[in-house]
């Protein structure tokens, strides 16, 4: 199933020249207002409301394109697979009749029904774009309320499961690549000083989720008291300060510590091309050295694109999907190395 | 000084298609009758020593490309190079007057005079080559007596400084490359084994050092009591058999756990390629498996030649040589990976 993502190369990854922000994100909640909760309404009001959801969807022409999947009729390896492409969250990974999920012909847009609430509606891109995310996703959301009666009160705003999404029901976050901020050991602080301005730092895979591959993901926490425009244009600020942050860890690291940094990635790069197996940890830290090394300029010959859907692709459930059945963990590694030595290889 | 050594590619190390008896050596101990051994003997004697071997020496019409030095005229990083190149010992290091030391054109053939004892005659030939070495200094020593007396006497044999060296005073040893036996954690039960049938093992670089690169150097403990003939046999008899373990152990190793190795051994030529610093310890263990794996066909466009050579130049002393001058721990560890990136690189 789902073959035709296999083949697909990730569009909204994108060609962006962004090198430290991989990604954006925003994502809205939404909840049918004649309806409860997903975890209070019943099996049959969930059935419903994935109907409802479904057929306001497929009257959008933008939408006619787009598959829609019951959750139930998904595997596990399934599950995993989308999972590991952010279109899925944990949660929704969790067996409960009544979830649905729908992706958009790219991936860029995608919504969960019924995981925490009735509707959660997503749009991602490469680089760094909320602004345009922001216009797109609200543009689809006015016009999913010619279909939907979403819960709303005017004054608190979207309804929703829980309390903290209450008011815009707004998440927007960025996926931010921080080698230098780590190697310099500055990362800590800078998480710190996050969570103090209200901002949540997650890792690859969102919400309590190790950063892998110095991968780090930064939200807004807060979703009250301020308009989308405004929510987006502080965590804009905020990630650019990082970004900043970022750039000059790299320049105080080719500038003081040139000749290790070529070694740590040069001998990364070696691995990557040499291995015959390699857990997912491994080749996500020497992705990351290859990554940068991309960047300033030490490793030639070899794209930032072909880095950026390693990223992804070199993932477990990735793996299985593309072998067309489930493996063991030794096979996996072996599977990993394998295309790792390929396609570093083809690149150059 | 000495620069002509580097230019040569180790000629002895030789083009023997045998891959675990990296290389053979024979050495003698003689001493002139005439004179007390090198740490009883006066200042003025080991000179008068040196200048009456270094005659005999130029008097054979084979030496007469050879060259010969007085130690006291080699700075520290000269002997640490001859060391390195396994023509010297760390005990002949050491500064005291009237130490000499003599080379053959190719480096087959050493003395080194006034170290233990007066002569330290030695012949080294890569592969497994003890019976042809045999034959050859043997040859030489008797062209010596035309020159020099040898203190011997009928009951005894040759008479040494040390007694354990009386009798034959011939140590005949291999180096062995036994990676298969340490992975296949079987090494040290054949260690213990090796002692007690009275073999000594030791590491690279002779007696007190570690077993680096997986290099294990066999050699007879017993000099008295057998001819020169049956030494040489027995050791032969043991190296014979402790290369069969170990291509057994290669084997076992090929037969279950043949990815494991495969990753192993392409790692090992990632790094090797790859790193801007490393250390010698570093670089040898990666060399035992790039060596190793051109062995078992897992590397291939590399050859064993180039490994061999590898072994060799990496180490400090030549680097330095090679420079033209001191380098600190980290130059080292650079100029070393430039040249394991070029020679590695260029026999592709």
């Amino acid at each position: 199933m789902f073959e035709e993502f296999l083949e697909k190369q990730l569009s909204w990854l994108g060609d962006s020249s962004e090198n430290i922000i991989f990604s954006s994100r925003i994502r809205l909640a939404r909840n049918l207002s004649e309806y409860p909760f997903p975890h209070k309404a019943t099996s049959s009001q969930r059935e419903e409301i994935r109907e409802r959801i479904k057929g306001a969807i497929f009257k959008l022409e933008e939408f006619k394109d787009s598959i829609f999947v019951n959750m139930e009729d998904l595997n596990a390896l399934d599950k995993q697979f989308f999972l590991e492409r952010h279109i899925i969250s944990q949660e929704h990974m969790v067996s409960s009749s009544g979830k649905g999920l729908m992706i958009s012909s790219g991936e860029e847009i995608s919504m969960m029904v019924n995981e925490e609430d009735h509707i959660r509606f997503q749009i991602l891109a490469g680089g760094f774009r909320l602004d345009e995310l922001w216009e797109k996703i609200n543009y689809f959301d006015d016009r999913l309320t010619s279909y939907l009666k979403f819960a709303f009160l005017p004054d608190l705003g979207y309804l929703t499961s829980c309390p903290t999404n209450i008011g815009t029901a707004l998440r927007a976050s960025c996926m931010l690549h921080l080698p230098g901020l780590v190697m310099t050991r500055k990362i800590n602080k800078i998480l710190e000083l996050l969570a103090k301005l209200s901002f949540t730092s997650r890792g690859l895979f969102g919400e309590g989720t190790q950063a892998l591959g110095d991968f780090f993901q930064i939200s807004n926490q807060v979703s009250l008291g301020l308009s989308e425009k405004e929510l987006i244009e502080n965590l804009v600020g905020i990630v650019k300060q990082v970004r900043e942050q970022e750039e000059e860890a790299r320049i105080s690291l080719v500038k003081r510590q040139k000749i290790t940094l070529e070694d740590k990635i040069g001998r990364a790069l070696g691995i990557l091309r040499n291995a015959y197996l390699i857990t997912t940890k491994e080749a996500l830290s020497y992705l990351s050295l290859l990554y940068l090394g991309i960047d300033l300029g030490i490793i030639k010959n070899i794209s930032q694109k072909v880095v950026k859907n390693l990223f992804i692709v070199i993932q477990p459930a990735h793996l299985q999907k593309k072998e067309g059945r489930m493996l063991r963990e030794e096979e996996r590694d072996y599977v990993r190395a394998y295309i790792l030595r390929k396609r570093l290889k083809e690149d150059v």
